[in-house]
């Protein structure tokens, strides 16, 4: 049974303020609680009782037996999905100099909860373990963001922070580490030579990379249209344009 | 003015089967009722007196001046953009053995609108003119997928067709012609020859390319994560993997 407080509690999750203030956030379906569950602390499951006999030996501080109908009044989801549950909040630090090792990715001010979602999981399928968020860049815990993640959230470590005190101090520090921007104007980055190592920006949905930000980057890269300079859309979007930029970066 | 009989048209064209009995679908915002304009046949154009000044010469059977909250009540849009249009549905004929001289893209069963609005955008961006979809894919010209599509509905053509049948025909019309698509499992795409015409199949959200399309493939292939065989994301979301298979066909 399903109490109206704890419908309330889960319903105030959809905001950042609620969910920075109790320090949790919500997640659902079977795939994505699946994939959080050994990597997040679970506060609390609500469930149906076929999902909870499938799944006996979970480990919850608290477990909800619930009818689909009841689950249906606590989610997000148009299609609720079995399983509903609410993780404590991760506040992963940054590993310092980890730029000159690995390729990372930042996001300037990204907007949309689906995109972020989704180039969170382009992230995770090409082994990008670090997502670096300028502050204006939407939740990677809000609920949409967790589901269009697909589960990827709790694979790839996402930190926010102010990216242009970032990248400066990146740049000050260790003037040879790539710090790589897509643009509308750029090297055609199918003939580009791209490092193992650095950070890839990407741009917000309508503005791209803010000016402030393209003074640290040091490599500017263009996905060309084909034919190359002909009359087609002016842009792609945003997760779009980070899946063939990580895919020509990992080919190589 | 905008009548309470214009509204209810406009809205009942969110379905499919009142957008192929009255032969009309709807477009909204500048960007995309400007692109377009010049190659669909406007029946009906509201718009604010700021956009109507601008585009005097804009030609359209009938023209309905409104203010910002008449639009809204018509819109579907979460935040309406000074224009909505309703032009006349265009039907398209699928060129004969069209697939021997170009690349095209084929969807089989693909579900969410806004995955469909983006793989024609991703189509557009990449040259792709023609983009045959099975009956079961959703409407180009639903709202939603307009609006995804940014415009890019106005220089591809969608066809919808039975899918296996047309592939059949084709194999037995010119078996030299070759289909493409992509699987969990299959030959590295970075690493096969690609053609410059033939068809590239992409899948269902959730079940991929159906069996009985499966049997027309002539060339399966698939998009290594990274580190090849690692423990990442199990798939792409169908409009991502058809951005990067598409990359990979035009960046050789």
């Amino acid at each position: 049974m399903l109490s109206k407080a704890k419908i309330k509690l889960i319903q105030s999750l959809e905001q950042k303020k609620k969910r920075r203030e109790e320090h949790l956030f919500v997640a659902e379906g079977p795939k994505v609680v699946g994939d959080l569950m050994p990597i997040f602390t679970c506060r609390l499951i609500v469930a149906t009782t076929t999902w909870l006999k499938k799944h006996s030996q979970i480990k919850a501080i608290e477990t909800i037996e619930v009818t689909h109908e009841e689950l249906c009044k606590a989610s997000f989801l148009k299609t609720p999905q079995e399983v509903l549950a609410i993780f404590k909040l991760p506040h992963p630090t940054l590993p310092a100099n980890i730029a000159e090792k690995e390729l990372c990715l930042a996001l300037d001010d990204i907007q949309d909860p689906g995109n972020l979602g989704t180039i969170i999981r382009i992230a995770d399928w090409f082994g990008i373990k670090h997502l670096i968020c300028s502050i204006g860049t939407v939740d990677a815990f809000n609920p949409k963001t967790v589901q269009a993640s697909m589960g990827a959230v709790a694979r790839v470590n996402v930190y926010y922070t102010n990216l242009q005190e970032y990248l400066a101090n990146l740049r000050t520090e260790n003037a040879q580490v790539p710090i790589y921007g897509t643009f509308l104007e750029g090297n055609n980055i199918y003939k580009e030579p791209l490092s193992t190592n650095g950070i890839i920006v990407m741009g917000n949905e309508g503005n791209g990379i803010s000016l402030l930000t393209q003074q640290f980057i040091t490599h500017r890269l263009f996905i060309p249209n084909y034919p190359e300079g002909s009359l087609t859309s002016e842009s792609l979007n945003v997760a779009i344009a980070t899946a063939i930029t990580c895919s020509e970066f990992r080919r190589r």
